[in-house]
Parts: C-alpha cells; sequence; structure tokens
C-alpha cells in the first residue's frame, strides 16, 4: 500500500478532506497558501470501486491532486481493504456501514499519524479579515488555538485571555490562570450559515457576514453544536471520541449512504457531545470562534426534497437532555474508556426512546475496537 | 425632597452614574445623544455634607448638571437623610457604611421606580463601532439585550440567535429556542482594559483595541467576571441583587471610604457572582458582550501605592469556589430569599477563611432590609 509513509513537512498536522464536491482541485488551489506544507489525507465519498490507495499520484480514480500537495486519496474500496486487513469480516463490514456518506471523514481520524488534525470541508475557500483585509491562514489559527492554553472552568469576558492585546479580567481568580490543554479549536464559517434543514427553509436566503474577531472557551458541562465543515483537534487527547456516525443511515434504510444534506445531519453533532463530555471528564478545553473560513454549501437547492429526513434532528430534543445529565465514571481513565461508557449509557438510556441508538451504541463500540486496532497508545 | 418625582420621559429606564472625576459636565456633554430623555440618578462619592436631595436643580453640591438632563443628584448627607427617614439609626448606619466608595452606586438601585436599570462609570465616553464608522449607542443596545430572550442551557456558536442575520446553528435543541427572560446585560469597554492591580502592573500600557462584535449568554452555572463600568440589568428580576459591598472597606479599616482604585475592588465582582448565582436558580438569562464603551480610566497614576490594598482580589481563590458550589434551596422563591441565603452560606462557610466575610454578611442582611422597606414588590 502506498501513501502509508506520511512524507510530507508540516510536522504535526494532517489535513482531512472529504471529496464531494468533484471540486478538489480548485479547493486545494485555493488553499494552496495554507495547506501545501502539510500532508492531506483525501476520502472520496462514496467513489470509486477499486484500485490502490494512493500516495503520490496526481490522478487517482478521477480526481486530480494539483502538483505541490503531499496527499494520499482513499477510495471508498481503498477503505474496505484497508480495515479488511486486520478486522474481522464482521466488523470490518459493521465498521464500513459507519463510515458511510460523510461520516467517512471518521476514517481519516484512523489512519492519521499526527498529533493534531484539521478537516476541512471542500466547499470552503479562505475568508478575509474585514478588520486587516488579510485572508485567514485557518490552519495558522486552528494550531494557535490548540497550542494555547483554555478556561473551561470561568468565563474571562475579554474572551482569549492569552491573545496578544487581551489578559484575564479583574476578578478572573488567580489559581485558574495556567488554564487546561486544548483539545478542540472549532472554527466558524461566513456566507452559508450551518443551519438545520427547518432553519434553512425559513431564510434560504440568510447569509452570515458577521465576523466575530474572538476564539472562546465552551465552558466545562457546557454544550455546543460541535460542525466538522472546519474543525481541528488533538489526535492523542480526544480522537477516539470524534467518530461522526451516519445517525440519518442507521434511522433510514433508503438513506443508508447518509445524507449529503448537512442541514439534515447530526454527524457532527453527535461527535461534538460526546468529545465535549469526555473534554469535561478530563478537564481538556473546547474553544470555538476563530478561524473563519468561507463557506459556498450548495445545499440549499435540494431543501425541499430533503426536508423529510430530520428525524436525527427532532432526536435532539431527547439527545441533548442524555448528554446533559451524563456522568462518566472516575475510573473511566482514556477516551477509549468514556467512549465505551457513553455507548453503554445510550443503548440504556435511549434506546426506549427510538431502536436507532441501539445500532448506534453498536457502531460506537465497533469504531473503538477499530481505534484500538489501528491507532494503539 | 425634590428629586422624587421621576418626571423624566425615557419610560423604562434609569441611568445611574456615581460622580468621581469632577468631570460630570463633559462626561454628559458625550453622552448627551444618548441619555438626555432618561432620568439620571447621579450621586457624588463621598462629597458634600448637606444639602437637599436635588432634582431639577443646575447646580447642586458643586457640580453641574447640564441643561436638558433629567437628574436627581445625592450627596452622602442625602443618602444618610433619606435612609434615616425608615431604617432604625442601627441599620441606617450600618447601611451607610456599606454603602461608601464605589458602592455608593448600589442607592441607586434602591431609589430607582424603572424597569431597567443602566449603570455608567463617569470616566467613559461612547465608543465607535469599527466596522461601521458610527458611535455606538449603549443604552439602546443595553435595552435590545435586556428586551431579546437569553439562552443560557445550550451554547449557540453564531452567539446571539436572536440578533438580525443570526439564528440558532443546526443542533441547537428546538426545545430551547424560545430562551429565557434576560436580567443582566453586562457591557464591555475599550482602551484601558478592566484588569486588577496586578494584571496592571505587568501590563501598564496595554490597551484593549479589540471590538468583538457579539453577545453572548454566560451559561448556566458558569461564573464570569462582572464589572459595573457598563452595565444594565432588570430590577425586578434581580436587582435586589445587585448591591456592591465594599469588601475592602471592610477588610481594612483605613480604606472605610473603599479605595478609588477599581483595579483593587472586588465589590462589582461580587455582586456578579451573586446575581449570576441567583440568575441561574431562576432561570435567568446574563448576556456579556455588546455595547462597548470607550473607558478612560485614570487607575493607573496611583499603580504602585495602592498595589498593597489587594487582599480581595486574593481572596477570590476561595471565593470563586464558594459560589461554583453554592446551591440555593428550592423554597427560595424571590430574589431577596435567595440572596439572604447566600449570606447565611457567606457566614456558614467563609467566615474561617476570613473575619471580613462576617461583615459582609451582616451588610448583605443590612441591604436586604433596605431593600425591602424602600423597593417593595
Amino acid at each position: 500500500m502506498g501513501g502509508g509513509e506520511q512524507a510530507g513537512c508540516g510536522g504535526d498536522v494532517d489535513v482531512i478532506v472529504v471529496a464531494r464536491s468533484g471540486e478538489l482541485c480548485s479547493f486545494l488551489e485555493s488553499w494552496r497558501f495554507s495547506l501545501q506544507p502539510f500532508h492531506l489525507i483525501i476520502i472520496l465519498q462514496g467513489g470509486g470501486s477499486g484500485g490502490e490507495v494512493g500516495g503520490g499520484d496526481q490522478e487517482k480514480k478521477g480526481i486530480e491532486v494539483p502538483a505541490g500537495f503531499d496527499a494520499e486519496v482513499y477510495t471508498a474500496a481503498d477503505v474496505a481493504r484497508f480495515l479488511g486487513r486486520k478486522l474481522t469480516a464482521a466488523a470490518s463490514s459493521s465498521l464500513l456501514r459507519s463510515l458511510s456518506g460523510n461520516a467517512c471523514k471518521s476514517f481519516g481520524y484512523l489512519v492519521s499519524k499526527k498529533k493534531w488534525i484539521f478537516c476541512l470541508d471542500d466547499d470552503c475557500v479562505p475568508a478575509v479579515d474585514p478588520s486587516t483585509g488579510f485572508i485567514v491562514d485557518a490552519l495558522r489559527q486552528h494550531v494557535s488555538n490548540l497550542e494555547a492554553p483554555a478556561t473551561p472552568f470561568f468565563f474571562n469576558t475579554l474572551y482569549d485571555p492569552y491573545r496578544d492585546g487581551a489578559d484575564f479580567v479583574r476578578g478572573y481568580p488567580f489559581s485558574l490562570r495556567e488554564g487546561v490543554p486544548t483539545a478542540i479549536s472549532h472554527g466558524l464559517w461566513l456566507n452559508t450559515p450551518d443551519y438545520d434543514a427547518n432553519t434553512l427553509l425559513a431564510k434560504a436566503e440568510e447569509s452570515n457576514r458577521r465576523y466575530v474577531d474572538a476564539v472562546i472557551t465552551v465552558p466545562q458541562n457546557v454544550m455546543y453544536s460541535m460542525s466538522s465543515i472546519n474543525l481541528a483537534f488533538d489526535k492523542a487527547l480526544i480522537g477516539a471520541a470524534m467518530f461522526t456516525p451516519p445517525i440519518e443511515g442507521l434511522i433510514s434504510a433508503n438513506t443508508t449512504n447518509g445524507t449529503d444534506f448537512r442541514g439534515n445531519s447530526i454527524d457532527d453533532i453527535w461527535a461534538g457531545f460526546c468529545s465535549k463530555s469526555i473534554c469535561d471528564h478530563f478537564g481538556y478545553g473546547v474553544k470555538s470562534g476563530l478561524p473563519y473560513v468561507w463557506h459556498n454549501s450548495s445545499s440549499k437547492r435540494d431543501l425541499e426534497a430533503l426536508h423529510k429526513d430530520n428525524k436525527g434532528l427532532l432526536l435532539l430534543d431527547r439527545i441533548v437532555p442524555f448528554f446533559q445529565s451524563l456522568r462518566l465514571p472516575r475510573n473511566a481513565m482514556t477516551v477509549e474508556d468514556c467512549y465505551l461508557d457513553i455507548a453503554k449509557q445510550v443503548r440504556a438510556r435511549l434506546s426506549s426512546v427510538d431502536p436507532v441508538f441501539l445500532e448506534l451504541a453498536a457502531s460506537m463500540e465497533a469504531w473503538i475496537e477499530a481505534w484500538k486496532t489501528f491507532s494503539p497508545r
């Protein structure tokens, strides 16, 4: 298998892209100034049916990686072959179903060998910081967010206290000023807002133009909506909890490939709840805010048609109280332990709400089996 | 007594100013565009020794209220006379000591009859919104913050979901989208940052120039540093908890008038913890962020001299865990009940840390006695 060697420069970061739009080439060109020094893991969503796992090839399965980029490219068949090498047929097949649709992004988490992972959707281009006129280097900002501590135990009213020109405000306890390690950096998006189907239906023409120049630590025991549009995290600290199961695929047999319409999807939202709970358990920080990207989603076009598959969204009103009341056992010492405990509690407390949670718990367990196999500590 | 009639227009808001800088006139002129329609309650910090409580007078006790403003003006002697009318000599004298220094702002809360109270320090001038170039009408933004619901139970990554051009992001539970009543609107400041003495000592030249275009609900059960520089709140929902006791005055006999140096003061920080705890108990919202004011504090000048009186700041590392673990009884049905319960718990759990907390608990109880007398429901 080629591509196993991550020969690129850019030391500590892998960039994971799910190629969906068919415009990977122009996407990569728009990000060349930022991403070229880094290794790319590109996964073709539902595409291809054979071929080797690519490495330095410039052309592979109909997609072209522009010259100068260091990329490994995976088709669905590559993913199947990769998993099949070490997992049992049953486990591999179960996991493959879980890695369908947008969830195939998780496969990149599994194969990355770097400290930090940066996921970027291929319908995003760089944003401009209106206060300076400069193009935003999203990856650089994510690394800066991940390198600096987070402050989950007390809200700093001037936002990130470690940023140049800022500090802890009067009244901030001195004992909390060292902060804690940052596990997740959740970036935002201008232009197409990341609304759900219902909201988009009501506001089909809305565009987000407000550039809020801040990075905020989401406080401990507070839940938020994590989107994987523009997301970075520390693989060792939280990677095992970032699995994005295709909940809609599990719900509806006729959408087993997941839905392409992000507005109905809660796969990354689910990953956000799991990872936030585990960060809270270990005292790690989760930041949200900068960097922005410019989001050109084409989801709106099929809005009416897709509006019907929003069962995942409707389940949120049961899922959120579950996570808000979740307590992880004190003896859960690893992310994997915590994640398996969440799966157990999902089965015990949510399966009466909807049978999909039984399948979800099983897919979470299969994920951890794969994680332990491919990303051992 | 003059000034009892709040004859001004501006319906629902009283503006409370503690006149400290001797430049009240230029302060008011800079805010005329925003404040003129509203009733002002002006308190002379430690100033004056007699005279009537003022109303429409243009000159009173050496200060001048420019023409066109509707103001009532109180000297320390006025405050003493006002309290003495209805309180016992002992209660009045105890409360007077508690209302010394910057804490005399609380007296304004007691006498206001309006729905909303806006406190603004007299070393602030209007800020400019860099994205539009327009001068910020702080009062208008506070009213807008207080009128719109808050969202303390789940963090919205695009910030205030009720703002034009924003909404709840994908993944935000539908059952939480109605929000809750907003009790507090905590505004920010550009230029002189609101740092404590230690931080200012290290960063004497730092100036905050970052205009973050956002209003954030501080989530439930999360503490923050509330400054009373630029603060608005709903009197009926939370006013009784906004008392700013001069903790430094209680600590040190030789600073019984409190300290003029805000960097050492935790009076408003204390009010922030009490009011946030009570908002969390009742499910009210607390917002922080816009509006900005431009803060021209002159505190830096005496930095070295004032650095010694920072015992209040050092007590924060004991105070914050107290509030983070505070539970209010389910049968505490009013803000006053809650506040008295906090006083009781302060006496029981903090007086062993420092005897100042015994005095603090007593002053909190005296405050509620006065509140029930002058601001009955």
